[in-house]
């Protein structure tokens, strides 16, 4: 076979002294290059199917945490389905399509730090190992599960055009069981990005505790940093959801109790790392 | 949750009689509706990562059945990734972003029937298992694969865009053993879709004999009837391409003596039935 | 690497003649190695966790085909969960741990032909593609699920003993919805087998219909032909069972109108073919 | 369907205070129900499948933290296949099949800690989730993995029993290329466990930097701390082992130079935490 790839960043030995193996983040190894993660800069270009919707604003509030407030509308949420295509700053993985691709569902919640609106995400599912650890390294509790959706078509009667009357659809379970279903229905092209999408994430960063005589984790309010944003026209029209999570974990406090417009478009962005909020 | 699906395909009382279960295929049962399979027309509208190459001609005619030659280019074939969305005729599997999107890796070998240029398939994997088993209703060799493909992009530095310098790949892994892998950079637009994408599939039709007293089974040549046939504008540059196979298969006779042009396309068809070309 | 396999079946040239590529089942090939099934004799080496329940007789007497009766007990059914290991004649795929295993969930209904008590598989899911293939033929319909099961232990707290009160379940998902869940607390040593696993299988061998001009389809009752089955010791209890099928599939008529015990062991036999029953 | 789990762990409020959502770790919900992650102790129940092997001194002693030393037998490793079954103190996973099963791939380096022999594990994989964060937790840098392994049969000839001549098999495949297979036929039974199955692990506990301000993170030398360890009769023979990894990673460095004796058994602990080898 072909060698497609082979890492070739630049080493990261921010873990680990002279005399000991060096990454960027678990495996540590002689040369860093066997690091899970990549450092970041990583870029990303994404396929996006979002319903906007609201919860109760009172359970809202109980997911955020002490230096975030409910802002300016509170109660808003979203439903966002992701099918992405991700590198690191050389684009290495971009010559390994087992590697970079990944979907994403994921809860946001309005929200604003110090009057700055923001969005906050209490729940998030991908479907590959590595865009799960790296966000569990930037404060976004991603887990596993199985996320389809479905896209555009330009040819054949297999899907919707992108244009009026075409419908998306999203799915996502968990362990086997059906746990979200989204659908849009396009109608016009929006004249701005559905505003919680276009807005920074303010994460929990924090490491369980294992060492029982360590002082507790104190979780840092972090905001990821992006650069290069990019939208496509973005595609609007009324929006379904359903959420059925699993009895004991606290996702039913989150179900819809209103569903608004659903958007369909394509996004890009650069993330870089996290700013402290408050520490 | 919302009941997104609920398969209302006409029922296809072809198998069993007014006292007992029916269905297209199995699982036969009372109303017809369990039926694993629904009866074509099926639509595909899929995007295709495609590679010319050639094949040593005498490996390649001892893959063929009687009724067909290697027609007027002997070793021409093609190695295929495709990322596909399909639907029964009345589209109700696209609510349904689990069961209507699969990914396909084939290899196509370029022949003749009575003079008529077609193409053979010797191997193909999926990974889903309803395009696999209506692989097997119509002749189709699909196996069971992991298959990777990356995509255009139109935002974000995640990917290329489908311009000059574009480069896309996939891989296949069988059984988690790397078995295909394959890339393009385009350079340019087509005037015409890749040759071998453009004929007719002539498959064999065959039941594996399971009664030990029944005649063996004699496969039936068989042509895909498909319609409207659409190809977007094809982009075409240098191909690479490598393959693996785990020894003792005869995947490994249908190795690359040379690589062609690659090519990168949306292609959509209806998939009618079989015609017999020699029974 | 170590080149662990490399099927050496004695080729089956079933199909094609000798100027064409053979195989016991597609894909044929040149030598008949790329074919997906190895013939029969295949052998199998199971743990089961199997519910006795009962249906509608009515509804389960429509999942009857021509031939077959309900026999001494209508409305007899049993969910069963196993996870096999298999091979074909030479042990070959032993070798091979990423193809000799699978996982299976099933419903069978007991049943009678010319007073001869049997058992119909109105409905059966695998995991992995050889087995869900060779589902096919031999008329089982074997459909693709993720399907779990828990297994006795004998050291460590993780788990059962297989001993009384000791606690299994088993869980099947299909396309992501949760279908069916089963349990069973194991109590004391049974002093024959489950009655359901302890029949033989009648399926109706069928392949749809591709050519259209063909005549319909007409299923052919085969009873399957097994030797060397061995059961260990079966271990009972109270059992428990949920169906949940997907609206407008008939599984739903399958569901528990009362559950009973519940077995926990271990099972072999060899699979050698099918006898006509009802051609 | 039947509501087979719905964790019932004491909410663990390590993270977040009063105001805030809580959790074991992430996601931080209301209740600490959300959290992915259940505390401490988890208890595990493993069938094993081991080969001694060696790797080259110097390349083992550069995989080796400050603090760890090669210790009496350097080059000394083993590669370990295990399929698990895990629950948390109160066992609630046990009744949920999907959860409570995973493989995994290990290898592990001889190594000593202030004369106390221990071992490293500088490369592992998992097959699901929830072990994958929790060993990034502990300082185990799981990756993700398809990993499949042979077992005992009692019944039936599709498999080995646990008697001499017995042969079992396992494989790890990563982002579907072969990177490990492995091979024991037993012969006897061991007097003692394997050697470096029987000692403390030593990890190192790190979180990638996230905010580019802050420190370097220092990885802290960890013991995992176990209970309740079990070990079944240990069956051992010739082994065979090889390791293919990825280009540009380490995991080459770590090939055997020499293969020994493979060992097959079951294995049960409880881990606890850890405890701090160097801050």
């Amino acid at each position: 076979m072909t060698a497609t790839t082979g890492h070739t960043h630049p080493t990261a030995p921010d873990a680990a002294g002279p005399a000991g193996p060096i990454g960027y983040s678990l495996p540590l190894s002689p040369s860093g290059q066997a690091s899970m993660l990549t450092p970041p800069p990583w870029h990303f270009s994404g396929e996006i199917l979002m319903v906007d919707y609201r919860v109760d604003p009172d359970a809202a509030r109980r997911f955020l945490p002490p230096g975030l407030d409910a802002g300016a509308d509170p109660g808003a949420a979203a439903a966002v389905f992701a099918t992405w295509q991700w590198c690191s700053e050389d684009g290495a993985e971009l010559a390994d399509p087992a590697v970079c691709r990944f979907s994403e569902f994921l809860i946001l919640l309005g929200c604003a730090f110090e009057g700055r609106p923001m969005a906050r995400c209490p729940f998030a599912w991908v479907d590959q190992p590595v865009p799960m650890v790296r966000g569990w390294v930037q404060g976004m509790p991603k887990q596993f599960g199985a996320i389809h959706q479905t896209r555009p078509v330009t040819v054949g009667r297999a899907g919707s055009r992108l244009a009026p009357g075409g419908r998306f659809d999203g799915a996502l379970s968990v362990h086997g069981r059906l746990t979200a279903e989204a659908s849009v229905t396009v109608e016009r092209r929006s004249e701005r990005p559905p505003a919680l999408h276009d807005v920074p994430l303010a994460h929990s960063l924090v490491l369980p505790r294992w060492v029982p005589s360590d002082a507790p984790p104190r979780p840092r309010l972090v905001a990821s940093e992006v650069s290069g944003v990019e939208f496509s026209p973005v595609w609007s029209g009324p929006g379904r959801l359903a959420l059925s999570g699993r009895p004991g974990t606290d996702l039913a406090l989150l179900a819809p109790v209103e569903v608004g417009a659903g958007h369909v478009f394509a996004y890009g962005e650069t993330l870089h790392g996290g700013r402290l909020l408050r520490g």
